[in-house]
């Protein structure tokens, strides 16, 4: 039994046939292009599951072993199959699932790639055994994945997952959807790099700034994190600002959803053990019940592999 | 087939039996009392839901008829039927299950307040027939119960649904658990009544003032609503700004969790369809996904029963 996972990104769309032990077997990628027809592009994606699909390298890859495809999308897609929203590939109410199977007569599921990422971890990486998870990606934005009793909660209209347009802070700082104070103005990589931008720019006898060659501009979260562990007092200040947002953050979802783990991913996860022992040590503050034993945070395990493994178990 | 529901507050306790339409078909209550052992107090309830069951009056009325016992308390209980944590009548880590069943050997559980009226609702009450809503109490403090695929989801360690306790402002007025800027100082009854004193201390010419006879100590959450009513400026600004919070918070909790159904309860939302057309104009604008079909809100049906219907339903 093979299952097919589609990881679709802005660049390029990842291709894997997963196993029952959840393991890609085979992997393969196509550039991705938004300058042809809708059709077309499923023509290459369709085109792309066959000839990963090579029984005489494996005999185990054949169309008849599989059972399923899915596909894993930076947009949104409603529980019917159709792409609501995915600008990265101009997609607006695009009916993929319909389209797909008329090439590749299979069930197809489609979801967002961050619900995509929750379920692989869940079911085969760093929350795998836990019935209740949430999946936060700390990157350019703020994605979130829900998992409840074993399966992806994508809200009763799908519009759900949003964690990263949460109000963090009244009348904050104005966010790229057009609202104030979204959480993902305080706790992604982007906003960690806004405020290195402005400290390095304020304190050029900084670490940070000589990191950065001296340019603000070449500032990443990297640069921070690295800053940090040097032991420059203007990171040390920075790192200390970001883990109270980011763990003030994760206290409010501790508060309202309580899930067993809670997993962190996306570029800022990188940081590692410097990140992790940071908030698991600082949540407890923003925790109503702090007394009582509270959700694991962990980084995710998966990596870019999330993508293909999470895709092929949508159901 | 009967289910006995007890609300146990901090001043009195209401006992009723739930027959299978989800209605009420007997009631009594009882002072509650702090100041004898609890053991003692569990001899009282039990003592009051033997004496509700009458079969000389109501024939229905046979302990052989009753299949459980459920409670809601101002606290938190854990899935095992302990209370963990009930400041009002003085319990700590208390077997309520345990020591119920000496009394009554009945199935018994026990949950907290806003989780029990969240269920109510959502079987017997304005979210009935929805798989999926949030009850949110906009009282003296802000309570929450979440309600996923038909069951309350009180979170894996049983100490989610503190929505009041999650972050609306960096930094942002304190709050009683220690924390800044939490919801609950921002759209509680509390919040409303302490920005319109505020307010009515700066324009003593104001509706709100005249109508407190006076004395901003007299005003209540209805005093803003009424001189609202009236056109006063005083009170409309402050609705507004009211609403803007109320607004960003509930979209908040569409944009994470997009639920069927949000209701409203706790004394706030006696202000009915003013507060409540508010909210729903307002709320679209801080939603994400705003083009897409979002979750009703709703003023709760239940009102005072919520609390014995919904314990009685608890399994």
């Amino acid at each position: 039994m093979i299952r097919i996972g589609l990881d679709i990104g802005g660049t390029g769309i990842k291709v894997g046939a997963v196993n029952e032990q959840n393991r890609i077997v085979a992997e393969t990628s196509i550039p991705t292009r938004t300058d042809i027809p809708f059709g077309e592009q499923v023509d290459r994606m369709a085109e792309c599951v066959r000839e990963l699909l090579n029984p005489e390298t494996d005999p185990e890859l054949s169309m008849d072993r599989v059972v399923s495809i899915g596909a894993g999308i930076p947009g949104l897609a409603n529980h019917d199959g159709v792409v609501i929203n995915c600008t990265n590939l101009g997609w607006h109410y695009t009916p993929l699932r319909e389209e797909f199977r008329k090439r590749i007569g299979k069930p197809f599921f489609v979801d967002n790639d961050a619900n995509v990422a929750a379920l692989a971890e869940s079911v085969a990486g760093v929350s795998a055994g836990s019935s209740s998870s949430v999946f936060v990606t700390l990157g350019t934005g703020i994605g979130s994945g829900i998992i409840i009793n074993g399966r992806i909660w994508k809200g009763f209209h799908g519009i759900g997952g949003e964690l990263g347009h949460m109000i963090l802070e009244l009348d904050g700082v104005p966010c790229t959807c057009g609202n104030r104070g979204c959480v993902e103005r305080y706790c992604s990589a982007t906003a960690l790099i806004r405020m290195a931008r402005e400290q390095a720019a304020a304190h050029p006898d900084s670490l940070i700034f000589s990191l950065a060659g001296g340019d603000p501009m070449k500032i990443s979260a990297k640069t921070v994190f690295d800053a940090k562990r040097e032991g420059d007092p203007v990171a040390e200040k920075l790192f200390r600002r970001y883990v109270s947002y980011l763990s003030q953050m994760l206290a409010s979802l501790v508060n309202f959803l309580d899930p067993e783990i809670i997993v962190l991913g996306g570029g800022v996860s990188k940081a590692g053990n410097l990140l992790l022992d940071a908030v698991r040590s600082e949540i407890p503050r923003y925790v109503l019940y702090n007394d009582q034993p509270l959700p694991r945070v962990e980084i995710a395990a998966l990596g870019a592999e999330a993508g293909i493994i999470g895709a092929a178990m949508l159901s």
